[in-house]
């Protein structure tokens, strides 16, 4: 069983979350716990009211998938969520963060010397809080080792997929594509967002 | 104030509804509700759950947004419901259905006369439930009129930009994709995702 939890925060990015989820979901066997800090409701960028568990609830997991977002900015100063984060991330089989999730990766320290990437417009908010992370400005997402990192909101369904043919192979990860109707690119490289400099 | 309605039910596909509602929730002035037929709790594909309120309770929009998934073949049996999503899709400027959200749209007899796709792999099912609407069998998206609609999952967020660019101008949706960095192409008639006869 593919045990997958999200973290999840008020005002997170929907489709940060939801995007990489959506490919994750459609891996055979698993199971999905969305946790925040306290548990109860979170509230997303676009409104919606979610069920969460508390975070100190959640057992270890495959997959760890942690979520950008304007909540983000607040949350990187939560020295309790960042110790559970850490603790999660250790005893995560994979860390997948997306877009300004990769601020609260760097902030547990457990990116550093590793390569990661991030939203690119929060580029210079994201970095500031790793600065030991080995930062990749032009990438659509980074992999190294068991963290996966991603670029901006939708290019965390690019990660998940590339994730899913790293671990389950590419014939898996152009079936999930295909169900989906989306068109991809495994090339990490293509970076159509990053900064001409 | 850009009211919009997203209708929700027990196993829709978490990025039919928030991969187009992703790029919607950026326009200026908005206002989103959750509705479902009988309100509370909805829990999606991926197992979240969401608060929603009843969908009688659901005032005129602007933009209506139809997301699909597996619940749909229950739900188009629900006199009921079609009723409801009838009278909603009626009282609204604009009607976006994304995937098998279609076979709801059709069901309401609102398309009847009009071009509309939806997912490729469940099409012969979606088509059943509206033999007078005019299907397009190749095509991302498809607008006819005040209604749009959208082949599998992540094509929704093509459709809802397509939307935004006819509704509010391509400076407005180039925005939006390029803070979501999601690589859009606007040519609805590349479909890779079209059976090949």
């Amino acid at each position: 069983m593919k045990e997958i939890n999200v973290i999840l925060y008020d005002n997170f990015t929907m489709l940060d979350a939801f995007g990489a989820l959506e490919v994750l979901s459609r891996l055979e066997n698993h199971t999905i716990g969305y946790y925040s800090l306290q548990g109860g409701v979170v509230v997303s960028s676009t409104g919606a009211q979610i069920l969460t568990r508390p975070i100190n609830s959640a057992q270890k997991c495959e997959i760890l998938l942690m979520p950008g977002g304007f909540g983000t900015r607040s949350l990187v100063e939560s020295e309790e969520f960042i110790a559970c984060l850490r603790e999660l991330a250790e005893n995560s089989l994979y860390v997948l963060g997306v877009c300004t999730g990769s601020a609260l990766l760097a902030k547990t320290g457990l990116l550093d010397g590793r390569q990661a990437t991030s939203n690119k417009i929060a580029f210079t908010w994201v970095t500031s809080n790793g600065e030991n992370v080995k930062w990749v400005k032009s990438a659509r997402w980074v992999n190294d080792g068991k963290y996966y990192t991603s670029s901006g909101v939708s290019a965390g369904i690019d990660m998940a997929l590339s994730f899913v043919r790293d671990v389950h192979g590419e014939e898996c990860a152009l079936k999930i594509a295909r169900v989906m109707e989306y068109v991809m690119d495994f090339d990490n490289k293509k970076d159509p967002f990053a900064p001409a400099t």
